[in-house]
């Protein structure tokens, strides 16, 4: 399955735009606390998560459930505050509803008493599908700028 | 006082969230401009600001201001450039109008002729009140990221 | 030509706000994939691009072509991918329909295999002209905050 990388220019309704600005918030939030389960529960069931600088690909909310808890215990005990900032947002919408979404990510931490270190820059590609009135994440692509061309 | 931390995941109107986005684009320049009167004059007469890991908290508009007249001319005579982001946002509206927001701030600075130093990550929880047309901060919380949890 | 430095603290509409948002996010993007050729069709036929810490204005979209084509050719070789990330945007709209903008920008760059690094803030100041369902630059004026006041 690939993502398509080009966005055009056009422009998605201010209402939808900022409903995936407003998805994001609220997914990034979780992860940021350390729900992996609710953070799961923003993918599809069958959801394909890539980051091929990282790890081999996860299929599925409960791979993704089970990564996301694992790194959320392993940045407790080390007392680190994880942030991540999505920023440069864009939207395209598919004929059958669907967004395809690209945007720039930034993941950045902070050790209990230490110093602020913003440690990487990513682009992100998602699928985005309809659900229940808000959005569900059925494909993302992670590409690490450190990846190169 | 208390201030929610949970958001649900549920979305504000783009208009609503467009003019929330858009009242800290304006708040933040102020503080950034060093114009401390105007920024004091975007909370309500009665607002109280706590960030707990630098000072107690302040009560009212007054405090506010002589507390910004000072960081203002601190930075001024220092000859270092500050600025505010805001990112990640979240906008939840009470029964009663007023709005409670959550996002994450960063805190960056240059000094003139130096170099970038992107220092301080905050969550910064709001509670906005309506006023004229506009938006004014009752009730800000700044939780730094150092603190730990 | 001079561009105003003042936002009054007045919304525009969530719909213009989200255009204005999409239309950063398309342009940065393709000034970071080095694609000069687009990226300079999103200025006007006699845009002027001033930068004044970095270089001589550049007058008219062939000049924003040739400067943004050897940019681009340079980080390429150097084996550097470059972003540029835009905040907390203000909109004005002027009574002819144009917009003059403010928003902080960030650049950052991160090496094949290497670190990020976060480099620069700036202010950037836009007029924008409708074009064809979306908007052209018709002059920017960016703002090293390393320059001091």
């Amino acid at each position: 399955m690939t993502l398509p990388t080009e966005q055009d220019g056009t422009f998605v309704s201010a209402e939808l735009y900022a409903q995936v600005q407003q998805f994001y918030a609220f997914q990034m939030n979780l992860i940021d606390e350390r729900d992996a389960e609710r953070w799961a529960d923003t993918f599809t069931e069958d959801a394909v998560f890539q980051e091929a600088s990282r790890m081999d690909p996860l299929h599925g909310r409960g791979a993704i459930r089970t990564s996301a808890r694992a790194n959320a215990d392993r940045f407790l005990h080390s007392g680190v505050q994880l942030r991540h900032w999505l920023g440069m947002l864009q939207v395209r919408q598919e004929p059958d509803g669907s967004l395809r979404t690209r945007c720039y990510a930034l993941a950045m931490r902070t050790p209990t008493g230490g110093e602020l270190d913003v440690f990487v820059s990513v682009v992100c590609r998602d699928h985005l599908v309809p659900a229940d009135g808000g959005w569900l994440v059925a494909h993302r692509d992670l590409t690490h700028d450190s990846a190169g061309k």
